[in-house]
């Protein structure tokens, strides 16, 4: 029987992949029927879970000194070809926009910002005073995807891409905010209960423009992992190609050092998928769009179970909690319950002839499906703690899970049957690019990079593919989404 | 001396056009010199008032039943095309995305809705339980105008285009919803302080697939006008063409009936345009991203200023009240006054030595510039009815003006030179669409149609341009944003 994350069973899966079409689709999350390839619905109930999670990230970004702004979708050619790594890595997969008419300027639609925002980053500033200047979208981007499309996966159009782009003096104020940056989406995710293994990527992977690439991955229920952010130092990379300095303390002109990070639906992708179970899904308390719904055990046309289900949610409701009372007449409580653990509702709260006599409600955890009389006089403190321990076992399960899927192997052979096991398996490296391509090859995986997430090294180990080299690094090796 | 809706003067004005670029461009909402025609940015100070504009559509529809969903920008030419009005209407403006490789699938960004979620409502729609469908989205539209753009006003990429679309089971439905939209675009123009004229279209003027179309209008100061709005009722249109049915009580199928409607960051635009005056914005208040800006009138190093200050600012926060205190050193307080006018905070409070020895702060309100003296103990309260005050004065000297503007003529000569003056004139129309086109051309004007804001209808009148016919109705004219 194949478990996930929870431990809990997933017996009915057939692939990972296909439990998640069916799961987000029945759920009414997403709608994947749209006749555009790569290009997908949110559905009310997917919509309301992401402004659950923009808040989240908004809220972040704002009381981190980034300010909120909108840019257009469209780029001029000219701009965006500017810096050669970056357009090299961008170019093959473009959308061009034309007009019927033609013998227009040439425009792409956005992949990523960064050649949009440096154009405005040299009117806006002018001297040190105007630094650091940290500004970040949530957006539409396009990606020209020639390799199959995944619904919330692998998107041509990434419809929730939140992108941060910032400007500073120096290196060192540079590198400052990539730590802020990479410590912000830590929060994110572990707000969101999504465990994640933090890696600086190989030179060969790095995002087009960068000095250096550092990652987010989360490990995928089957095994592969999924990039789930990215954060990029770019240094003077994009500055000197469009020529923004500024006039430094020292009467100077110097040009600016920038980065960029970005997140995506991913991040609702993999909570969905660390979280969710042969049921459907499992939402983080704090960020489902319901956490409780109420079940009245409705008998004939009696109203008294009805009124007292509605006491107890207005009470909830005055308490702060998102309730729901499904009082659906013509669906029966059994299709009520598989219809809301499907949905990933945290807590169900259900409400019987019993109960009203008893002045009491019974409550049932999404995760573990335990059961717990409450007396009413207590219902608001035990559905507060109960969301509190809802999440705190998602993210110690998750975590658990992702932990005991990272191994390591200093010998390659070894490294690719535990890579056909799935998860990540770190070996180790000399650092030496080469070395590092031969070792992906030997091991038939993609490189995550060095993890950032432990300052361990191997000590005393050769290159798991150069063993005239000594290893300085351990790498991290999986099989990609 | 030119005077805007508010009375207050508009002296320094070239053009409105000119003022309102400046403006919106000197407050920081928004930069217009990204280099593609007809796609502009907002910059922090015009996304803090976006999301509180946001926030009021999405609350207005959430509350009636709306359901937010978010659909791809992709639209298949095949779908596109299908509605034979529709593409006519549409075709010279959409802009087409191809990949660099061709061979693709023909795709256009959209530049409205209708063909994208006609194929979804085919497949979520069964019988008449799934009726009505109301959804709608907050999303960037596409129209390759040909005509001049104008910052926030004629543009390319329009970034805050909120589209409902709804289905229901009969025309009475459908027109049910009609004018529940009608009611609640009315709700949230009054809470932006926009007056409006609410016409029906002529029928060579509607929605291109429309039965026919509902607009709102508001005047601007230069006295053109422009829409904000519109209301549109499909009929079995689209129904029909993509052959989308239900099965209804009756057990027979039936093609669904559709609507959509529609605004866009004109709101925000005719917000600020119609409030506005030689000082720069005035925001409403309860949609301004700060409501009360502190300024402690600070000599030498003294703290006791700044201290009793941020401890009234700690009070209204507390209160709710969206406050900053500008605590700058190296700006003036005169440089403070003229930055905060400028950016539309409707409420100033200063505080000076003299202030914190009487135990007192002093307001001034954006709107009439009067200063209130107001004993610390009652500053809440007194900034809450000021905020009123302000927010009442908005709405009645805007909507003054708006009906000052409006005027009527029974003949075109008068009506031509009433127009040269700006605002709306109404003349008397038999309804008949040649008379109203030769109306227009001897006006040199445009019908905004037919007034639906009141019942009025001229009596014992002739067509304005075909004296042989009597006048059924009366027609508005304007020149057109």
């Amino acid at each position: 029987m194949v478990r996930g994350p929870q431990g809990r069973p997933r017996s009915r899966w057939v692939s990972f992949i296909e439990w998640f079409n069916k799961v987000i689709m029945d759920a009414e999350v997403y709608d994947y029927r749209y006749p555009v390839k790569g290009a997908y619905i949110w559905r009310p109930y997917g919509v309301a879970i992401r402004r659950n999670v923009e808040a989240l990230i908004r809220r972040l970004h704002d009381e981190t000194g980034h300010q909120e702004v909108l840019f257009p979708v469209f780029i001029p050619y000219e701009f965006f070809s500017k810096e050669s790594e970056h357009i090299r890595g961008f170019e093959s997969e473009v959308f061009w926009v034309s007009k019927g008419t033609g013998g227009e300027e040439r425009l792409v639609l956005r992949p990523t910002s960064e050649t949009a925002m440096m154009p405005m980053f040299k009117l806006w500033i002018r001297d040190h005073t105007d630094l650091p200047l940290r500004v970040y979208q949530i957006v539409s981007v396009f990606r020209a995807e020639t390799k199959m499309t995944h619904p919330m996966i692998r998107l041509r159009e990434i419809s929730m891409f939140k992108e941060a782009h910032t400007a500073h003096a120096d290196r060192d104020d540079a590198e400052r905010q990539v730590k802020e940056a990479v410590g912000i989406y830590r929060r994110i995710m572990d707000e969101l209960c999504i465990p994640y293994l933090i890696s600086r990527r190989p030179d060969w992977d790095k995002f087009a423009g960068a000095v250096y690439t550092i990652a987010f991955d989360t490990i995928m229920p089957d095994g592969r992992t999924m990039q789930i952010g990215t954060v990029h130092y770019l240094g003077e990379n994009f500055s000197r190609v469009f020529d923004v300095k500024y006039l430094g303390k020292d009467g100077q002109m110097h040009y600016i050092h920038t980065t960029s990070y970005g997140i995506s639906e991913r991040i609702i992708a993999s909570m969905i998928a660390v979280n969710g179970d042969d049921r459907g899904l499992l939402l983080p308390p704090r960020y489902a769009p319901i956490q409780v719904v109420v079940i009245p055990i409705m008998y004939g046309e009696d109203q008294s179970v009805l009124n007292y289900a509605k006491g107890v949610s207005g009470e909830l409701l005055n308490a702060g909690v998102r309730v729901h009372v499904d009082d659906r007449r013509d669906k029966t409580p059994g299709w009520k319950y598989y219809h809301w653990e499907l949905k990933g509702v945290p807590i169900r709260l259900e409400v019987g002839p019993s109960d009203v006599k008893d002045n009491a409600v019974t409550l049932t955890r999404r995760d573990t499906f335990e059961k717990y009389a409450v007396e009413r006089s207590n219902v608001v403190d035990a559905v507060r703690e109960l969301m509190k321990a809802i999440e705190d076992n998602m993210r110690k399960s998750t975590w658990e899970w992702l932990r005991s899927h990272v191994r390591r192997s200093s010998n390659v052979s070894e490294a690719k049957a535990l890579l056909n096991e799935g998860g990540v398996v770190e070996v180790p490296w000399s650092g030496d690019d080469e070395c590092g391509r031969r070792i992906m090859e030997l091991t038939e995986s993609d490189a995550l990079g060095i993890p950032l997430d432990t300052d361990e090294t191997p000590s005393d180990l050769r290159d798991a593919a150069c063993s005239e080299k000594k290893a300085e690094y351990w790498l991290r090796l999986s099989r990609r989404y």
